[in-house]
């Protein structure tokens, strides 16, 4: 019961604080009842033999399944029409993107962790948040996911797939690869610090709730990247909704920018790993803080 | 005030879990303040003589009612319109069919749970949350509901409802029947899928305001498939909307697919309802977790 | 502290009740630690003496001036433009109405309760929550503040304001009067029974932050009403938002059709309040209950 | 814990209060547990000394840099193409507004307050919830970010980029300066209120969590005064945004209406918070009430 009742007593003063700032600020040095969780070490043999491990990655491949199916169907109903105006537009793609990645998380989440981006793993697995052999059982549950949900919307209609561009991330012509690439950069950063933001756990030693809400911000970041960068890349931002697409579709042209979708988002998780730790958490100065 | 002690204890050392994932991980054996409710009888006596069993019949009729109105409402302005650039277009009406779900199960989840939808019924009872008498009580009033709701969207304008598809769901030319069937079993699968993770007891037994936040996602899942699927069928995955919308249309080439909208959405609930039971919540093996 | 401890162990138990119900059912006849609040009284003195009230209407005449200015203005974007896929279109006038209902409900609910329009004040007067007086003062400040926000937008630009419509509700052409009204009746009625379900003491009993939610799924409603039926009426379901349209476009066309925005929605209001009190609470037979 | 108690009782007596309105009202008179934090002091040395107040100021920064980042990218995208039908629309770039102020508040809340406008953070100082030196650094911080963000978009298209207007507010042909001050005065004071009720020190005593959901309804309402002031302004309500990219576009046009960004959002504040202070809080009569 003690780290309740500091909650409340923390709550209950938090704006007595003498931190002048507008939406509930928190202070650096006075926060007791929170404590930084001990990084996941690199190898834990125990999580093999347990069938939660197994569980999460099936969770993460039905996901990602889904994920792709939904989005990548949705792309095809629009690319398909002569006149935008008759179906849901690139405004709709930006939902279905963005949406799916709300629902998903907020069903897997506590399976799981709902990443169903290799991109998001990355970034947690750089925090320490998961074993690495937890993080590359994810990574591949991803990909084989992304695979099948390409697949089955392939499936429906191979003409109508092949002759719309398969939902496949390449950078618009007009743009440059550096342009590309510096899009899925700064576009995975925006994703994975509000998966940091959401899911940090000193947020939550102070707001039990969060878990549930934070599905609805990291949602909607998937949907602003998208309204952005849609005319430049299609959007990646997730190296297995690309790679999925890449597989399926099969295409040079495709393949030829397909390193972009993978640099771009793990040097953007990466970057945004570093600004939540160092400057954010400030974890490598914590005996000073 | 036992389990509030012990949610508050599971809250505060949800991190220091050996479990590195995420966003908030459920530990598969060591939850011992959850624990799964009996499942429902098949028949319960009690229940037909009790008012809320009638009243939650009651509720199902007017959501369903309110559901089918304002969606084929809004399905008949798009359609009538020869530029869909001067109507809320087809992301118009993926919101109306997402966003009516929202309220009414936000509005109705008290009462009756909030199913309106006999694909939603059906898989929760698979999952026996509710006695077999309820659950055809539920399918009966939800059907009438939503031939109540297309007639009076009929009656506003004859003429322009029967020309204009009157809402119903038929395949798109250039898709097989078994595209449709296949959209219709994954539409279904991605909600019910959504109202089990949103219902689980284990859930709700940490975070006591779920109920109140499961009406977004669900929402968002129905949206989203609409998205998708709305060029493929029109989306059904509510056999009562397609019900009620093929008995007011009442044209030979809706009834010929109708079985699609049943089938479909009864054999993808039947897949979530496996999926969430087995896969998810293991309980088959409960006794080995 | 009695009626906490009350709540946690209902909460505790919610599923080990014998209700097999999807998403949290109510049961009807074991929730000791709820209680009807007592009807307001038609005339409470007291009121007229406290700053709360005076400071309730200015809330809702500012509200109601901030709902028409934002709404108003959105419609005439649209109205002018000879392409309207190069506004906001349809669709974004429909999220300006409900979308403002969102952020003054959030916004003034603590203040006066955050009605914003008259048919909202007549049915929660109805159903015993508000005095006689204070829903007077309620719709004579909605009105009032609703002709000053549509005289500001015709101040912008007059011409251009009187050359489309002024955004007054008028019943298209195409459909009757009787139309008309039972789309405003129907509306309306959604509005105010997700107000009632969102404002349920006895769902305040046990969720205690179901106020800071409930603003969300009322917003929709009216977004999803406006969906609906922007093609017939333009959608009124507040006649403080008609009249306001009314005064300042004041021209024939707009008087003739004027009564239906104020029978319409009182009527939907009315039987909302009743559908609520007999139907879900069933206040009337209480004593068995 | 103390505090606590105080809580629950109010919550369960809420209803029982003599206060008749919908939707939770607060009384003016008689909550005890609720007490106005002090205000901040104009200088305050101390914060010069800690990491939290350099951490904020960078986080101003980067949240700046992300919000024009996406915003102005989105407007080129629109911009650019000669069909809107083909891009996200005049809708899509409102979302992208309203959304990025909902991720970033989210993300930036517990660190800075999550300002990303010195329109809020004038309207804070005026409530004296910051100290001066803060307020100055922030608007600093969020002029700087707002220039780079804008500079990125730039660079990825320079041509595109000056072609079509670089994202600059200007006031649109046929509205007079007058009509645009105007709209930026009603359009921050829209914003700022909202603002002043989410982190209302008073609502925050009562419902522990809001801290949380107050992005959603401040990112809506950028998202409405978007919807409705675009054909006007472009909509600034944010002297940061329109600061940025006035200096990266850098024509005479932009330059002649810049007054109007800075001065529009600071009355609008100003206004803002005095309507909350005075007439809604009622805090220079404090004594009496």
């Amino acid at each position: 019961m003690e780290g309740k009742e500091e909650d409340v007593r923390l709550g209950a003063n938090r704006y007595s604080e003498r931190q002048p700032i507008g939406t509930a600020a928190q202070g650096a040095a006075d926060d007791k009842d929170y404590q930084e969780p001990p990084p996941a070490p690199l190898f834990e043999p125990g999580e093999l033999k347990s069938w939660s491990f197994y569980r999460a990655g099936i969770a993460e491949f039905v996901a990602t399944f889904l994920f792709l199916y939904i989005t990548i169907l949705t792309v095809m109903g629009v690319s398909k029409s002569p006149s935008k105006c008759a179906t849901v537009g690139i405004q709709g793609i930006a939902w279905s993107f963005g949406g799916m990645i709300f629902a998903l998380v907020y069903c897997t989440a506590g399976i799981s962790g709902g990443h169903i981006n290799p991109a998001v793993t990355f970034g947690l697995f750089l925090a320490r948040k998961l074993s690495l052999t937890r993080a590359i059982f994810y990574i591949v549950m991803q990909c084989l996911g992304a695979i099948c949900g390409a697949g089955v919307v392939k499936g429906f209609q191979q003409g109508l797939y092949m002759g719309n561009g398969g939902g496949a991330n390449v950078v618009a012509s007009g743009y440059t690869k550096g342009d590309g690439l510096g899009a899925e950069i700064v576009g995975t950063f925006i994703l994975v610090y509000t998966v940091f933001s959401a899911t940090d756990a000193k947020r939550n030693a102070r707001d039990s709730h969060v878990p549930i809400l934070a599905p609805l911000p990291i949602g909607f970041a998937v949907f602003l990247v998208h309204l952005a960068t849609i005319p430049i890349t299609g959007t990646g931002i997730n190296p297995a909704r690309s790679l999925g697409a890449a597989i399926i579709y099969n295409r040079d042209h495709a393949w030829n920018d397909h390193w972009i979708f993978w640099v771009g988002p793990f040097v953007g998780a990466a970057l945004a790993a570093i600004y939540h730790q160092v400057i954010i958490r400030a974890i490598p100065f914590k005996s000073r803080s």
